[in-house]
Formats: C-alpha cells, structure tokens, sequence
C-alpha cells in the first residue's frame, strides 16, 4: 500500500508531490466562468438557478434566520456544543496575540505612520456535504471578528432539505458571524465578489472549497481578496527509532483519510520503524472508515522514506515545506529549531496532528504544496489592512527638497521635481 | 483635456477607473507562457537568447561584478549619492518598526508559538530603460534586509551597451542587495522563480515591470510568492476652497505622467477651485517634459468632480480606495481619520505626493485598482513566514482527548479520532 524508498530516490518523491498540484481542469474553467458571468448579470435569479442544479434545493430566502440558529442550539448534542467553545477559548486565546498595532514616528515637525485598520467586509466559504467542518466556522470567522472586521458574512450550500447541520449554525454563531447565507460553490463566491440584490459585496473572500470553488476564487481574485488557493493537504513525519509505530501510522492515515490526493511521508533514520510502520498502516487501515481513500492516498502520493541519518530528513523536510510537520523523535524540541519551512510544527508523541486541526488554537488553514516557504498560517493579520500616512511641515520639505528633485530628475519624472518645485517657484524668481 | 463633473455621474467615474484595468492581453499571454517553458527546460540558454532577443546586447556574465558597482561609485553624482542615503535612512526609519516578533502561548504543560522566520531567498525586479528607478531598489531591497532574507537577489535588464545605470547599481549597494544580475522581462522572472545554472531559484519575486514582467509575476504566482500584480498609478485629491490650485494641478501631473493609463482625480466642493485647477493645468502641462503622455492621461482617466461637501469627497475616495490621497483642505488631519480605504495619505499642502515616492521613508509600492480595500503597502512583513507550533504534554492531551474525538466524528473523518485514541487503547481496554 505504501512504498518505501530510499534517500537517493528523493527526486522521485519531489516529483511525486509536485504533479499533485499541476491538475488541468480545462472544463471547470470554462464552467466557472460562466457562472461567475451570470451571477454578475443576472445576481440572485442567477444564484437561485444554480442553488436547484447543483444542490437540488430551491430556496426562498437565502438568509439564515434567529429561528433556525436557535433551533440549531436546541438540537445540538450539549457534549458538542462544549466541546466547540472550549476550542473557541483556544482559538481566540492564541489569535489575540496576532493583533497589530498602528505605529507614528515623529521626526521634528514630520509624522509618519503605519496605520492598522480592518477590512470592512469579508466573505467566509465553507463547505456543505461530507466536507462540512464546524472547525472551518471557527477558524476562519474567530480572527476576522479579532481583527474587527464589521461584517462577517458566511455562505454555505444547504442540503437537499434546505438545512444546514447544526454544528455549522452553533459553531458560526459561538464564533462571531454576522450573516449566514444559504449559498454554496462557484456562484456563492461570485455573489460575495460581485454582490446580488441579497448577499452583500465583499472585500475578501477566505475559507476552503471543491475545485469550482477554488478556481472560483482564483477568478476574482484581484478585484477582491482571497486567503489563498489550497492544495490537498499534507502530512510530514520525522520519527526516529523511539517513536511507536502505531502512532506514526494512525497520524500518517489521519491525513490521509481526507483526500486521495493528501500526501502522508513519513522520514526515518531507522530501517527498522520503517518496516514496523508499513505493517501498522496495513493493520489499522482496515479498522477505519474511509479505508478506500486512505489505501488510494497512500499508495499514490504517501512514501516512507529512510535516511542515513536525522539531519538528512531535516533539510528533506525544509525543501518539501510540508503543511503539517510531526516530530516523534528523542528531542523534538531541539530539533524543532532546525526547521525553516512547515505551516505548523507537532511536537512529541502525545501531539498528534489533530490536536492542531481542532482545538489547540493556532489555526487549521496553512500553506500547502510547499507555499509553507514563503506563506504563513491564516491569522489576524489577513483581515487588517494598512495605509502609510505622512505629512511634511514646511521646513521639513525645505530641509528635504533638493533631494526629491534630483532623484526625481534622475529618473526622468520631471512632474514629480515640478510639484516640489512649483510650492517654492515665488521664492526662487 | 480633463474634465469636470458632478458627483450624480459618479457611476461613469467609477466605470471609467474599472476598465482601465481590464484590458485582455491573449498576445502577450501566449509569448510570455513560451518564454517561461522555454527557460525552464533551457535555463541559461533561453535567457541568454530573450536577452539577446529582447534587450539586443549578448551578455556573458549575467552577474554584476564588484568592479562595475566600485565603478558607479566613482562615476554618480556624489549630491545624488547621498540624496539616496538620505532616503535609504529615512526608510529603514520607517520600516524597522514593521518587525514581527515570533510569541508563545505556554498553558500547563502545553506550548504553542507563532515562529516567526524569514524567507530565505527573494528576487527583486527593477524595470530598465525608461522606467528604471533607484527609488524601486530602495523600496523593495530595505524591507528584504531588515526581515532578515538572506538572499536578496536583485535582476534588471542590461542597456543595449551591457551597462547598468550608475544610480542603479549604487542603489543596490546602500540597500544591502547581496547579487544583482543583468536580466529582464518574462525570462527574468522565469530565472527567478525555477532557477537556472547562473541564477538561483527564489521563494517569492518582488517588485514592479512591463506587462511581460507582470503576466509572468502572475503565472508563477502560487509556485514562487509574489508582492502584487500591480496596476497602473493613481491619485485622488481631496481639496476644498483653502487649495492652491497651481499646487492641485502639479501633484494631478505628477501621477499622469507615469503611464497614459495613470488616474488623477480630484475631488472638491468648490467649483471656483475646479476651474481654477483646470485651467493651471493647461497652463502648467506645457511647461513640463512629459506633456503627451500627461494629456492622454488626463483625458482618459482624469477627472474633477464636484461635490456638495467634503462628506461626499471622502465617501467616493473611499469607495474608490486610491493608491495615493492627498487632503489638502482646511483641517487635513481631522479628515484623515475618515479615510477607511487608501494606499497612502499626503497630509497639507507641503506633503505633495513625490515625497512619498523617493523620500519620506514609508514603501512607495503601494495597493492600486481598489484594492487598497483589502491590500497594504509592502513592508518588512512580506518579506517574512510565520510557522505554529504546538506541543502538548501527555496530561494536556488527556484532558482534551474527549472534546477532539467528539468534533472529529461529528466532522466524520474517523481516523482523524483514531490518532487520538491509539494513544490511549491499553487503558480503554
């Protein structure tokens, strides 16, 4: 089910995750923009039609009402509903921290500043179907409401009985939602991008989707704001000969169980739990239940690759920057310093990856493919923007002006000397 | 040449400003697909051959070497030499304030960090020939070096002599870029992005250009980081009857002369002030270098529009959230306050926008096309990752294994709970 490979056929494995990512979906294109083109001309009629074709529900009202939140909360197991504010607590506990500040240097009579102010509207994506995650609510919705960000509008598909699952409606409400929007797929992001006579336009558009929606998002991205275009996810695990090969196992098909297209590589320096793994994944697999997916995942894109010696899996690790990186070795502290590019780090045996998908705080939405070594985590700092801010007393300019000039006539921008220039002509005539 | 009209057609400005950027490149985009497959297999060849191609000079050694920089040394203006280490102060002033200080979260026995790293290699494009600017290499190089990139890797196409202006290179040094090499166009940016036998593969490419360099910016986009595709310039003026019109009108110029798809809009509830402002500027425009290309500009994309009172001013400039805003009215720092959506404000009539542009210290790369609504101005932050990482010790995860088995069944991914429980099995049974 899961190969074994050595270092030296890294290349191998390098292209292996790459193709992952390089799909051609010429059709969905030409799909996608179709319905991106109607839900601007012809808006909610538009939104309407594609709500009865591709959820086979017809809705009067798109808006969620007080109602069904509160029957939402009745219906909800109480276990759940608390389980869902504890990871609440943590969330808003470690996103607090991301909070920026407005900054002005004063420098004699000039003042120059950063200041901080949070995108207006933003659009929030989540799932419907088998994908529906009240976790997705919480970890998109908790750092636009941290940020201040005024209107926090969800969209989601409703079934085909027009509902949507309580956990959703509980988990929107405990995070701060503003709206919630009976909407899915690709004319939910173009409502948001473009806006309809109903759902209100948006600045920025975050939250994961199927294929129509992530292409969806590519589109109008640019005219508003995306998060980012995620690939399938990924696990990477660095094990050593201490680490218990159940776990190894459990955690690699943890990632696997979400897509046949999730990558799951564990790296070792022992041939040893190498074998031990591969016996555990063939064991456990069977006792789960997305056993076809996670058998596909792992023979297509998972690998187990052994090294010579633990710094080799390291700079293996720093290059494939992989999503979620688990460290199951002697000192994963220490180690944990060595790495440079992973969305989020798990350290020790009793860190599983889903402690980080759930509950712990920081948030579940990282780079992908890779992007881990130039992109970060989404956090508060996605719903703020910031604008420069300066302003020049008259002696500041005096002091400052023959320099703008001569920069400005060295890069041929005249217009630029002149407007100097024309604030000082009585003096020099 | 510019026109004046009233806030009722304010839909017709709006619709105006919007198109300027939509315009459909199927020519370029084609060439520009080539040029990156053709350096990806080729590598160094296929640049040497664009370099040839486009820029008409053969170069042998891409990499500048230390001679040619020592060389604009001695040949630049000394004035103009420091002129740019007046800037280049004045800029790290302003940007070290932007660091982001990694921080964690410790909670019994569990710890969670935001780790704060900074991407290991950029690529820097500075634009050639005509539009060849040592304010772009300030800007973009000094946020790269402060957030600790290790490789700052600077490209700029040649002259047809081979040479790199002199302000260019100097530029370079006083901001700290570690290589520079003599390359352009969609070949440089595909160089940057997969790497060849001469140039290092980067993580993310900053920095303005061409259609070419922009398309290219873009289609590597999601493989390597990019700042923004940026569009052409604009500023909107806020000014009220206390406005020097000969002062309005130079800072319009100072944007239109950039490109004739530059905006300049100014908005005002004086209409004595509008046609004062319209007439300076036909007096003004002959006066300067620029001229055709400032005419086109105004004609096209300029516009005065007249309000009843400065609320209705800074609705529209909010709605329209301008790279650059100037405030010049009777109490410019109040009205600041209002402004929700702009790249950058100039604040009073001794702060016309150049100032931003070479000098005052905040980054002159600055959200254009509305996007101002959701987008900052670059700074140290684009330069730097962010990784999470989370331990949580065997007690931690105890009391938290209940509520995360109960959100990951609800979510229905299985194995996502069996990682848990797997650590837990010998005492279940």
């Amino acid at each position: 089910m899961i190969e074994i490979i050595e270092l030296n056929n890294n290349s191998y494995l390098m292209e292996k995750l790459t193709n992952r990512t390089q799909f051609e979906y010429k059709e969905v294109n030409q799909v996608v923009e179709d319905i991106i083109e109607e839900v601007k001309n012809k808006q909610d009629q538009a939104v309407r039609y594609y709500t009865e074709k591709f959820d086979s529900v017809s809705i009067d009202d798109f808006l969620v009402g007080e109602r069904e939140i509160k029957q939402a909360f009745k219906s909800i197991c109480p276990k759940l509903k608390s389980d869902l504010e504890r990871a609440r607590d943590n969330i808003l506990l470690y996103h607090k921290e991301q909070l920026t500040e407005s900054y002005t240097i004063t420098k004699e009579n000039a003042t120059l500043s950063q200041r901080v102010r949070p995108i207006e509207k933003v659009g929030i994506y989540v799932p419907g179907g088998s994908a529906s995650y009240p976790s997705t609510v919480l970890m998109n919705a908790i750092p636009a409401k941290l940020a201040g960000v005024s209107e926090r509008i969800m969209i989601t598909p409703p079934s085909s009985d027009g509902t949507i699952k309580d956990s959703i409606l509980v988990a929107a409400s405990l995070a701060g939602v503003t709206k919630i929007y009976k909407i899915g797929g690709a004319q939910g992001i173009a409502a948001l991008a473009y806006g309809t006579e109903t759902i209100p336009k948006v600045s920025k558009i975050v939250g994961p989707g199927n294929i129509y929606v992530a292409m969806a998002k590519k589109k109008v991205s640019g005219y508003v704001g995306i998060d980012m275009v995620a690939g399938p996810s990924e696990i990477l695990i660095i094990a050593d000969e201490t680490a218990n090969p159940d776990y190894v196992a459990a955690d690699l098909m943890s990632q696997a169980e979400h897509d046949p297209l999730a990558a799951a590589i564990l790296v070792t320096d022992s041939n040893e739990l190498a074998l031990k793994v591969q016996a555990s994944l063939n064991r456990q697999v069977e006792t789960l239940e997305r056993t076809d997916i996670i058998k596909q995942s792992l023979r297509d894109y998972g690998a187990i690759v052994v090294t010579k010696n633990i710094t080799e899996a390291v700079d293996l690790a720093n290059e494939i920057a992989p999503e979620h990186l688990e460290l199951l070795t002697k000192d994963p502290f220490t180690l944990s310093s060595d790495i440079v590019n992973a969305g989020a780090i798990f350290i020790g045996e009793y860190t599983p990856e889903p402690v980080g998908d759930y509950f712990a705080g920081p948030n579940h939405t990282l780079p992908t493919s890779g992007t881990a070594k130039f992109s970060s985590p989404l956090s508060v700092t996605d719903f703020i923007k910031k604008t420069s801010v300066i302003y020049y007393d008259r002696q500041t300019l005096v002091d400052a002006k023959d320099s703008i000039i001569r920069i400005a006539r060295d890069e041929g921008l005249t217009a630029h000397a002149n407007a100097i220039e024309i604030r000082f002509r009585n003096e020099l005539e």
